[in-house]
């Protein structure tokens, strides 16, 4: 990548995500209320695509290597607000609605646990 | 990885990152106050474990291979309040006060640009 390329993707203004080696963007998620950071995962073209098309959440599963719409099995769908993306262009923060808990465990967060003194605690 | 390793991992309390192939897991660093994210990194295990002990964010820089400990020139430095780590233990979330702008490109969150009908938007 030239140094132009890297200033074009910093400061425009055209959307030119940076996918890695497998095609895939980070994108975390954030409650839009609460602001909690809900889940962190990964799109391909094709989600990032059908994201911003429907305002809802899709991702690419890499366990399944398939698209993947947030909520598709248990209605708990992430209703977007808005889609952020950083600098490089390598991540994005898609803030959101939950229909219900994110995570699969069942909790509002797939960040539940913190980390103290180098062990994890439940987040009360 | 059998299921019961897959439960440890979620419902334990052992601190157990599950770093990809290149040694790396995902950071993603909000503003303990205003609760934007800040900017979205890589940790390596010398990473995680500085960031634990110093409560100041350090990461692992793929372009450069090397330890980064943030704000070490520009002195914007992350001071950590918290860390969590997510369902199966591959992201992290570090909340932190930031010294000064998070971002090389001078803006206080590396998400400065929202992505409108398929362009980019500067955030006011």
């Amino acid at each position: 990548m030239t140094d132009n390329e890297k200033q074009d993707r910093e400061s425009g203004l055209t959307l030119n995500p940076k996918y890695d080696s497998n095609g895939l963007i980070t994108a975390v998620v954030t409650d839009v209320s609460s602001g909690d950071v809900l889940m962190v995962a990964f799109m391909n073209a094709e989600a990032l695509d059908l994201t911003l098309k429907t305002d809802v959440a899709h991702f690419y599963s890499r366990s399944r290597q398939a698209l993947w719409k947030k909520g598709e099995t248990s209605g708990n769908i992430l209703d977007v607000v808005e889609v952020r993306i950083d600098c490089d262009q390598d991540a994005l923060w898609v803030k959101a609605k939950p229909a219900g808990p994110t995570c699969h465990t069942g909790t509002t967060s797939c960040f539940y646990r913190k980390v103290k003194n180098g062990q994890l605690e439940s987040i009360a």
